[in-house]
């Protein structure tokens, strides 16, 4: 993948999401999601990380090339649903991303240590 | 935030993470996550989900500049302890948003796989 | 409820989860969860919490008889499928319970907090 | 342990818990967590779900003694918060354990696969 595809692939993929907003919920699985409300749409971004979380303990108990896949998979899983998330509550990548960087340029990943209720974690 | 300033975030921060891999745990939060192993590690994403979720609920039931500030803050939590997990694990942003375009590309939303340069990935 | 009742329903909802092992898919949602096997077993665990999570956020926003019901509803929802987790893995209500109340015996609920890896929560 | 040992547990637990509203943060765990709020006391539940369902792969990957230990340990963790989640909120496990009562009664836990919504779990 070339450098640029990277950040190009998040913002293409929120703006497909964005634009299964009021569609055909039986012809489209975001738009079925937007349609069953909040509570389904984020109930999704929990389900997605524990099934991250398992294939996480999976690809550390006995790491192979079928573990390798599933972990991205739901890691992709966990992303996509977190950027539908986003989009039905009105934010996008790009504050995400920009909030990752405004952090890493405060203080080099050392702000989130300490903010009130990281520290003890 | 330009297209560029975003761009190299997500690798920034994976490359800052994983240069915490044997690094002092009291000086560093995630070399920390790192010396405490595979259970802690992939423990703060299902934490970090169900803050987002919570975040999530407060953003959708009484909307403010507030809710949406701590709505970003805990996606990029999430997001943050994603690519620690990751890391941990062997993998990488790359992976994962190579993934989300792959499967783009299978879906036909969007056409990325034909496109000159992305061929074959 | 008599006090009796208490203990006897969750060992009666155990020996009835109990005996759906091996039973035909198509006739028990219980059965249909044991064949999927062990990672669908446990996903509903960390889903039904995912559940309770938001239903206590809106009882805790905007408190109504129908909240309260659904409040309880996805608690019984989660403890349900614990005990469906249990049963896949060899345990039951009683060895839940009894360390409970070895804990209670020890020391009176501190012992929790003073074990190792609690104390910063 | 016996049948009377077993059946208050529940119970017991729930009013020390109840008796924990209003103490000293520094001196118990429970008023620590109620002293913080909704959100801390929500987030323990599913802080607590995702520990038991890694401990359920261990011990369902390579049980032991060891392992089934942990997983009791964890369960019983899950359960604990979701007493003092219930506290918060105004509920007790006798609502819950009620609800399965109620279920069971109703129609032998089929009533639950019935429900709109769980058909297809």
């Amino acid at each position: 993948m070339t450098e640029h595809a990277n950040l190009d692939v998040l913002r293409r993929v929120a703006e497909t999401i964005e634009s299964r907003k009021g569609g055909d919920p039986d012809q489209s699985y975001v738009a079925r999601l937007f349609h069953k409300g909040t509570d389904t749409v984020l109930k999704k971004v929990g389900e997605e990380a524990v099934e991250a979380v398992m294939a996480g303990k999976d690809h550390a108990t006995a790491p192979s090339e079928a573990t390798r896949k599933a972990l991205v998979g739901e890691m992709a899983d966990l992303w996509f649903h977190s950027l539908v998330a986003m989009s039905h509550l009105g934010i996008g990548p790009d504050d995400v991303v920009g909030e990752l960087a405004r952090r890493e340029g405060l203080s080099g990943l050392v702000e989130f240590a300490s903010r009130p209720g990281n520290a003890g974690r």
